[in-house]
């Protein structure tokens, strides 16, 4: 949750930051690969709608750089290279956004990368920490022209962007909800406590994913009610509609906290049940061998004087003794319905 | 809770899509079964209350096709499509509500099923996840012209069909109710767990109705401040009186939560008192005849010196012993109340 | 919890519906017990204050009679008829409350009641579900024209009813708060579970009355900002006052709440303690007997070759370890602090 | 707390209700002690700040000609003899405030009194439930006229009172905090519960500070908004410091509330560990001698034909298979970390 | 939590109260270090951008004699010496802000001081409960003129000095994730109860800085709205950033107390899964061996008439006897999964 700090020594990492502009109207379509910085800044022009990603935020230079040509304020700046916020923020020449993206999902391990977007007139730009992403699609889409990315501007760009991530968070919560279903199917018959275990791994993913979601939320309501400018009126409604499905997955996500506590408590009490069930055995055990095991215990005693040991009839006497004790016994646990 | 994204090879389903479409007036009915889209779409009138109703949503191109006759919002198709949140939203041409449906209710298996509804300035378009509804006796009074609604208009048509969803709801949490009512009779004496996984299963229940009516009352709230037009002002009151009806749901929804919950604690404070029960008797039984087979143990010794074992009052004496013992030990667990 | 629907077969019921109606102003009073419906309509006259009670509700045409004369909305009538809920509605000619009175407080088991107000400009009508409430008092108070009822209108009359039902309320917290401290005194010493269960009873209670008192207030707050020129400026300072003191109950309420769970919290402590005192008592005994009857059990072998049996003082030395053994345990458990 | 009735009984205490009055201008002191009502009412001019003490509130009529005299409210007179809450109350003539007052800590027993305050244009009533009270030094004070409170008006006495009483929560806050660092210090060697218990009891004062610190929160926010003109707007800040008091000693108790359950839950686990070593001692020994008890059982056996026993190293084998088993057993739980 | 009282008592303390002031423009640097009153108020002049710091609070006198020559008012010097909250209020010279600072973090160990600043027109005065503190770099960036303060006025010096405590904060939260990672490794492996102990300080510790942060930033946001004029419009953003990073601060706390709270029950589980097992070892051991011990018992008894122990067979029998059982009852708790 660290707030960065600016560390030169981090540079020396010799992973290179990647850029890439996209840039296109309703009938051109431009694409710069990995241009040089001057390159980039020399083909941001008003009649094209630019997406500029930069991927990689080590090289602080590059991005303050970035920074310096459009304008953004110093704070901008900061948040872009050392802020783990999810937020909404207006500068007078920018909308800022940031929030977590769900960068890369390997069995059920989720990993969070910070995504900031900075919406200016007429380009976007959007900063990630790590290479590779969500995107591939809709690039594809805008190249193919398909859709309706083309006609519209770049707030809808925007738009379309972070609803792609949103999508993503689905994707997981939907998982999590299998997961869940499979554990209560087993979690009566556990007995190792690994469901425990398990149902505790989703609980930590909730807490992270609860984390993420309750921010953007708020983020995104912030967006629905912009008044910077930035946001055509029209795509307003695309935002808002964004705003209710974080509304439904922050619901989503509270329903399956709700479940998984529900089946913790179902595993607490399975647990119990089978503690009472030792404790049950072990008493049931005692119970019936301790006295019969002291009365074989009495004639095994030495006494000279002992009447009973040497009539013909003491030994079958105490075998019947003891089988009534035995069915005495029993009688009586069934009474108590021990088993 | 996935938000289902168009897949073409879901048309492959060979379950038709059924329309359905009545019209009325104070004085005339129209029922028309199962038209084709063109049919539909001609008899569509102002002169007439038209109330078109899908039944499954797989034929998306259908869908798709009504939205652009009726000018619909592509956003506004989308959440008729893949949508499975509850809420109200205001477009130009129309409002749209949306919200779960208690499909069937066979034993105490609940299915949610999503409904749609589409409010025009003089139709009504519903849309159904699967055949069959709550609506035939509505559907009666409608085609005999008894009760109000043949004289009011489309926006008093929808409070009807939303108010039998909800009052469909008041059953599901009365039987609800009727259940924790004969778990409360019971549970002291459940020595299976078996009703501690009832109270799992209602409170399961509770959980996925709180995920409907929680959301369903906002939506109702937004729908009683409309400022849309397309709700009557007298029509208002009707729909304050289901949203009041949706905040006593909840009301009962919290206190059987709370019921639930404090059941649990009964049945685990049940579940430890046994096996208390348990352990005291395994401790007296221990603690009576350990001792006992420790004294006949010592007598049972080989020794060639032992006195004791050869006088005449030796084995009387030991019985005494014991006896008294076990008076000591009785007397002392009744003093300590252990039974 | 049910809305109950309108079911003819109700009316089959022999209970008859009783109809109470009194008039007053500052000089005149004038009591008409159980008129006929014409009667009553006859004489509700402007010059009069006049209280109208109908007690039982099975009757529906005959309160669907009375809503017809006074002009009632059909919302309103059904509201009296199938509601369980506790609200304050405006209509346009009346002032609707609906809230839960505490019929009859037999033992500890609270029973409610179902209350109706309609307010109009110069009646107060009052529907009970069943014969017999906390009235009776103020009836007697009024005909003698002792305190302020007699000199002012129909709204401070509709005050002083609630704020009756409103003391009742606090009579059954007392109660409540007067069980808590019992079980207080005790909880320490129950071996049984039966304060735990007391406590139970108590939860129980508090959760339904939590379900009554959290809606009357918000009911009683729309009362003291009302708007409908109903309730005279004057006398909403009254209904300030009844809110505040539902306030009041609300606080007690979550104070008992917190009580009872601590108290709970205790049992369950004390409940553990004697445990881990029953399993000490258990492994100090197991402790103490087994090493000693290992070691009877030794010398009652009956190997040819034992040279220690044949010693004279075998026996004794015997004796004296085990008695070194005791003692050291015993030592080591005090040194534990087990006893 | 019970909502007290007027009672004629109750007069017949013979506790005296104790009446007194301060008059002060900057330059001007006068004080009578328990004047008679005449005297009292004779005595009150606009020209001093007075300030009117009543001790003891079983005199309920001399209270209502207070009341008649100073033209209070009759709602006013009910709230100061029958109420038990804490709240702000404008009246066309007074702003009445009244709180919980914590009038004796003797040990760790806190008692509350009711203490209410009618401010008056020129004069401030006070009504105390007993005699004492924690304002003798202010009394000082004023009489030699040292601090500010002489310079200024009654509004500012009421705030002087108010925040005086309010330093006496910090007192106990501050007790409880004491208490509980005592507690955590030793919680973790308790054997008897006895820190349990005393948690309990601190969680239970908590409770009852809570439920007088909230509302008082509540009732001072509104004198901090005051517009009845009672409180002169120089004053208003002072009741803002108050009232920021209030909220700091919320924040504590809070906090104190949190530390409470911490410690509560470090009880427990302690607890269960004892337990988990009284289990793990009772398994060990049973583990290690049932078996060796057992052996030695088998060479007590009584059979003609059992060769081992005559054999010469039959003894000594079986003793040394013993230890083997002990050793091995005991190999076994340390590998298991049971000790 | 006490609000400290003026206690003459306490200036007897030979600690000093140490003075310090920097002054600056954006061209020209002063420092004072350990100035008299009277050189500090000599020399702050408005051309200078003035800082003055007070490093101790003892000296009562002197704090007042500083608030009487700024202007200060009394309450304002009330809250700097006796008050422990975290609070922005306005006076009519100065803003005023409190605060907790984290002192000194010596191993886990976390130390709270409070600092407040009373920001007036063109200087700032910081009072701080002892010495030392986290501002030497600033110190040093000011003197020599690196980043932007120096160009900058008194509110951005306010900014930059809260921001450095903040970021203080992030320390110790970074450190308390570090630590719950550490302990979600071994939490599964201890048998000791020790991490739990650890969780239970990191729990007392997250209580603790919620009580420091949420009253942050609630402080924070009335500064982001302040109208006072003491902060510039253009500074106003600049706290609007701290105020988000609190936020955030609060967001990975909330986070850090479910992340315990969860390894919490995982020790409680892991406990409750060794107390099974020791407790399975228990029964299977006493299941096993308690018939064998009686049955070795039967053949040990004394009768003259045991027609079984002349045999041949007899002592062979019982050994097959005995191994059957225990392959029977090891196949049995196979069976039951009891190992």
């Amino acid at each position: 949750m660290a707030k960065r700090k600016i560390d030169p020594d981090d540079d020396v990492r010799n992973d290179r930051v990647i850029l890439e502009m996209i840039q296109y109207t309703e009938t051109d379509f431009l694409m710069h690969e990995n241009p040089s910085l001057e390159e980039l800044i020399r083909n941001v022009r008003p009649e094209y709608t630019s997406w500029i990603n930069v991927d990689g935020l080590h090289d602080k230079a590059l991005v303050a750089e970035i920074g310096t040509h459009f304008k953004m304020h110093p704070l901008l700046v900061d948040d872009i290279l050392n802020d783990h916020q999810t937020k909404t923020e207006e500068f007078d020449e920018h909308l800022f956004f940031t929030m977590k993206m769900l960068h890369s999902i390997s069995g059920s391990q989720i990993e969070y990368e910070q995504i900031s977007f900075v919406l200016g007139k007429d380009y976007l730009l959007s900063f990630q920490e790590k290479e590779g992403d969500l995107f591939g699609t809709l690039r594809e889409r805008i190249k193919k022209a398909s859709g309706k990315t083309r006609s519209r501007k770049v707030d809808y760009l925007m738009y379309r962007l972070i609803d792609i991530i949103v999508d993503s968070y689905y994707t997981v919560l939907d998982s999590v909800g299998h997961r869940i279903e499979e554990i209560e199917e087993v979690v009566h018959k556990d007995t190792t406590g690994a469901e425990f275990d398990k149902l505790q791994v989703i609980n930590k993913e909730l807490i992270y994913l609860r984390k993420a979601l309750y921010p953007l939320r708020d983020a995104l309501k912030k967006m629905t009610k912009d008044e910077s400018g930035f946001i055509d009126p029209s795509t307003i409604r695309y935002f808002r509609d964004v705003y209710d499905h974080v509304g439904h997955l922050i619901d989503s996500l509270d329903t399956y906290k709700d479940l998984t506590s529900g089946l913790m408590d179902i595993h607490i009490n399975t647990m119990n049940s089978r503690m009472n069930e030792v404790m049950k055995v072990l008493a049931v055990i005692s119970t019936i061998f301790m006295p019969l095991t002291f009365i074989v215990g009495i004639y095994g005693m030495n006494f000279d004087f002992m009447p009973e040991i040497h009539t013909h009839w003491g030994y079958p006497i105490v075998w019947i003794t003891m089988i009534l004790i035995v069915v005495g016994m029993i009688t009586y646990f069934k009474y108590k319905k021990w088993f």
